[in-house]
């Protein structure tokens, strides 16, 4: 079942270790079946050097498993709210990447300094507001979904989200677009810090050079890359 | 002699290296066998890249070498110390990796911030007193061992700890889980470091979150993982 | 047409990779042939590990493209400007290398604190102003070599700028000598940023040092390498 | 002539590249033949990719080659004058590893902060004095030996030294040892940094602890590794 769609989940899973955002089990990257609407995702706390491709466990919009004999990822329940509350999208990742996730630990937004970031995200990192006491003993998960949502003002043009105290999401039209954007933000988190302890009072980047680079990439009118 | 526990240790001692916890022969991971109550650790001072499984020393919980051609490491009192305060323990793990160590250097705790932290260590992870002078020139490794007691206050929640101006010890029911609560601790190291570096005034995760993270992980009511 | 320089721009745009200066496709060498003026540069967008070196697209100086099949990466016209400026050279480079481009986010200069810098580089590494709004939307890439030629003063004696908010530019005779020098340059970046952390009143290195360090390896005096 | 002692400073050169201690052609490792006297080191600046074990040079204390087609490396009279200065050394290395360097740019020493430190250096790693123009004109390679003399205390106890604005010079017994120790200075420079960023009036650490683990490892009461 969907045998395709899992071995691609399966490999952005085993990018993310490759491009350092992951140790451990600490991440997790799904996707949509654009057809059926079901959902793959990485199997809970299985190492990523003995998962297969075939572990990947199916999932419908509701959180029923349909295919896999692994319980699904415990972070489930915040990819079905992304996929619920965004149609578009074919792919989200979960990272504890570390330069990413220390801005989410001081609860502060990525700023935009420079065109690297604006090749990406038309605009700061939004960091989620914490969850109440309520929302996390109800349903933390979905209740993180949630509190993304609230801080997501357009999911297309800035598809990364971090959740304070914990760590990002990312997301794409596909899972190969959701772990790009996961690598980007890292990098941009990265030079964000080094940027501030260069000049703690550089300015962002400004909106004619962020929109320059944003249009270039993205739009009808772009024109980095193969048409 | 315990053939099969002295292999998982030589592959834990290896995956110290692997994950950049360790460069040259700094750290060290040792397992007690449940049965016979013998601990197994790595000789001192062998170069990692030409170790081998059958070099792996067998002391009791006295610190005599049952098998074994190599004399063990000179940590081991501190080891042995651990083993009989926390009968449970089946692993420790002792390194100097950077993030980890430099908070060690300046005597200060590794604040919970986050998630990741929350996920292995139910708290802060303190950093033991110094030694006095007579602790060290009496039986330097096994007050090392003394000290860090003194500083855990419950050792199933929180197993981890920084020796001030040293390194680290970790431990774990398995040999396995001590390491990889090492690589945790430095990854939280890290991420704690940039956190300040962003915010001095980050505050601690809250209670209710650093609950609700490591209970998700720990316990009766885990829901993490496969079962 | 040009299969030697294609492979060697292929290879040096792979290097870019091996050296740690670009993650997904954010980096590209150029080459200009000396005998026919032609240029060679990566294609736009090309994942970096299926882009093989008849890939690579042939340009006039006029931006005309002579062969291939590919679109060529979006920053030609910033390569193509420093080809026109500076006759002599050989190769251009650009990356988004994180300590450098932090520099360039900020908007300051590289200091020359030592000499692993002045082996290189005669002076600091200046980062060019921003561009006007007017310069951004009529001819962005081509206005990016325009604020480059300004804020160099000697293109030989310092291979490399700062692009404002951007990133990098470095150039030599040869595409090998243009990566040689984007991997010092990023070096360079870091060490600097380290040496202000230490020492935020860090003097810039005396000009008798400078002078002897670069000289031991540039000009007719040179002692440094082989004959 | 000396195959055998070629053959293991070419393996030193080659551990610099595989320890991260050195970028492009940016480090040299040497050894003195303890029956001959004679030197073997690295050729000026081929690259480390290339360079073969037959490549090495050999050169009396005098400077004269003795056997090798290359010109030695350049930084050659600073070690001729570290083996004349220290009859005992074996080894002798350069590098400009990036967080020693660093603490060189900023001209300061390396405080003891931890046993990482105090296993290897018996005491802050100094920092030579700037070498003045006329030092730097007439004889510069020959005199940073000079000043890195003055800075030196104990060889043997301390062997290792930074060179203002420059980089790092170590050594011991071996070319292997002096390796060692490149290594570890690196990572105490890096320690010391991340030290200093969490606490900027962290105390060195008491002499008491300097003392035992230091000669835990040296002298004659030593018990770390093998007999």
């Amino acid at each position: 079942m969907l045998e395709n769609l899992k071995k691609r989940v399966y490999e952005q899973n085993i990018a993310l270790v490759k491009h350092g955002l992951v140790v451990l089990t600490w991440g997790n990257v799904s996707a949509k079946d654009p057809e059926t609407g079901l959902v793959v995702i990485k199997p809970s706390g299985v190492p990523y050097d003995t998962m297969k491709a075939e572990d990947m466990v199916v999932i419908d919009l509701d959180g029923n498993v349909v295919d896999g004999s692994y319980r699904p990822s415990s972070d489930l329940p915040t990819h079905l709210y992304l996929y619920k509350q965004y149609p578009t999208l074919g792919g989200v990742v979960h990272t504890h990447s570390a330069y990413a996730t220390a801005f989410a630990q001081s609860g502060r937004e990525i700023i935009a300094y420079g065109t690297t970031h604006a090749d990406a995200f038309y605009g700061n990192v939004p960091c989620a507001r914490s969850l109440t006491d309520e929302e996390i003993d109800e349903a933390y998960e979905w209740n993180t979904g949630k509190v993304i949502a609230e801080a997501v003002t357009d999911a297309e043009a800035i598809p990364a989200v971090l959740v304070k105290n914990h760590g990002v999401f990312t997301w794409g039209k596909t899972p190969e677009k959701a772990v790009e954007n996961a690598v980007t933000l890292e990098e941009v988190a990265k030079m964000a810090l080094f940027t501030e302890q260069l000049d703690p009072g550089t300015p962002r980047i400004k909106q004619h050079l962020l929109d320059k680079h944003y249009f270039r990439k993205h739009g009808k009118n772009a024109y980095y890359g193969q048409k």
